[in-house]
């Protein structure tokens, strides 16, 4: 398979999910008359839905400029790409968790859904250090214009979010407040991470 | 990130997006042997449907107009690029919004819904006019074959519709029915902007 | 716009409204021990499914053969395109009715869901229809690989299978029966028009 | 059509399929308080989700590999093609019985569930068997990269995973737990297939 056809796949993925994800967002329930209140109640609705928006994005951007550093690719891109894209797919589950528990405020619910967040969260850092482990094992692989200081500075940054998520998870048991922080933290320093690699990576 | 990537990613929303709102066009409840007025009663989620098809029709048709202009992108057109997006996936809520309060016509829900559309509305083509703005200040991203006369006049068009969309708010505060005609007039608005734009540059 | 660039949008709405066709096929209701009953009686979503799919497809191939003749496309062509995509994806709601009324078999009812699912056939054909008219009155669009002869031939498919759906909506308020065989009828005249039309132009 | 069309086309068909499959994994009915519980005892949802999007991953690697052993296409290729795509958009609803059924864990109904996947399972095989029957009867379609030899192995694994199904289906009926073994065991030799069809041709 080609490189290309990998990376037009993932984008049909990634489109899809990031779409999908707006039809969690339904009419509430509402007696004729007071849909602004309803309305105004479903804000979690569009909390999680802006978090997971920014989220999938932020992996879509990352994911280009990480297959930007392939060359070509072999069989074993090609499996651990379907494992990552089958990590990110299960942000829909999380996504509507999170909704639905901030909507009724119950602590250890909540605790139950940032928790799912975080770890599949902490599951797509783990795939993403995957590929990156493989790539570093395989320089066949990669593209002459990435130097290798460059790259081996870059591939930490899974481990960083996965420390990240896991702090996050352990938190929440304690306090909820500080574990949803770590999240949103942890996904804001994915949007850092990728600042930092697209400034260097010239594509 | 190429900028073809970046146009085919967003068709592929554009395609789910237009696509998935036919879902809320579901079997209405009926008693066997009246499905007919139930399928008549069901004409708001048909022109709900009409006006959202249309208008992301023609933001689709626009949006390309628009990154036919650009030469070259750089990471702040993609982040804008992808706010835009986000903005346009949530027209899938107010359009639900619509079909269900014009089932029931009460008053206060029926404004809520309109200016749930427009508030959105508005929103999309604030993020239209980010990047005409940011692509102004970089004329380095900018594709020589359009006149900087050309491109001045057309960069105005968001904010013309903003304004339709914020009178379309107030209205809807004192009448419906106005608040209605100008959102709808700001999605026709959009269509001779896009006639406009189509006719003067050459893609 | 490029044409490369309309077929390609058409092509991601064909594939997701033939996809999403299939989320209708449900876990029927059913008590514990008696799932095989249900799944039995649920043979019209899978009637139904099979129907709009070979429906779909056809129009797919149909759609792209079309295109084929164009050598470029203006704008009216761009709009003609999406009024034909918006006919498309109302199948959806057709296809529902059809598997809905089928499991409940009320005549009044299956009159209703046939004549809805004809009239979208009907529109869809128009919409191929008004694109062949425009293609004739603007032949330099037209591809030089197609010989006047053959177009004029082939321009009026989409008159005949109106006259099928035409007749097909008539012969429904006399006989449930009959109607539906002429709506299957007209999607398989679909069929065997497009065998004609792809073995005269070379692709 | 050429070739690269029914591939763009067939892999957005593939990329929703096994996007949309997520849209299974909803919140839980739940008492305030108890997600947990409920989260937990959705771990079929997970199952059948794992198994699918695994299943259908392969799929598409194999729809990949089978694709590139064309030179060029027919009508023909296109139709069946069609066919494999609609078996293969079916998988979503033996999917959503089995995550149904694994939650209440009824003998007859699991046995309804599994051997739906199966048949559906067979049906896919079946389509890709089709194909390659319809290969060999057309060298001309061939490219010239593959050889006979080759060809002539590859082209039992169809037949070989049809057996493994078929005797999935049969088992099932005096125990389950052998009938799913053999269903999973079906999906893991495709993907041995997999390994074996993508070592030999160089793509």
């Amino acid at each position: 398979m080609k490189l290309s056809r990998l990376q037009a796949f993932s984008d049909g993925v990634f489109a899809i999910l990031i779409t999908i994800l707006v039809m969690d967002f339904k009419v509430p329930d509402y007696q004729t008359g007071h849909l602004l209140a309803a309305v105004i109640q479903q804000w979690p609705v569009l909390a999680a839905y802006i978090l997971s928006f920014m989220y999938i994005g932020i992996l879509w951007l990352f994911h280009h400029d990480l297959f930007s550093v392939f060359a070509q690719i072999d069989r074993n891109v090609n499996l651990l790409n379907l494992l990552m894209l089958f990590a990110i797919t299960l942000i829909n589950y999380p996504t509507a968790l999170l909704s639905h528990t901030l909507m009724h405020y119950q602590r250890t619910d909540l605790q139950v859904a940032f928790i799912s967040y975080a770890v599949i969260a902490l599951f797509i850092s783990l795939t993403f250090l995957m590929l990156y482990r493989y790539l570093r094992q395989h320089p066949e692989l990669k593209s002459a214009r990435v130097s290798p200081q460059l790259f081996a500075t870059i591939s930490y940054d899974p481990l960083r979010s996965m420390v990240i998520y896991l702090l996050s998870i352990i938190a929440t048991f304690f306090s909820v407040e500080l574990g949803a922080l770590l999240l949103v933290g942890g996904i804001i320093f994915h949007f850092y991470a990728y600042l930092h690699l697209s400034r260097r990576i010239t594509v």
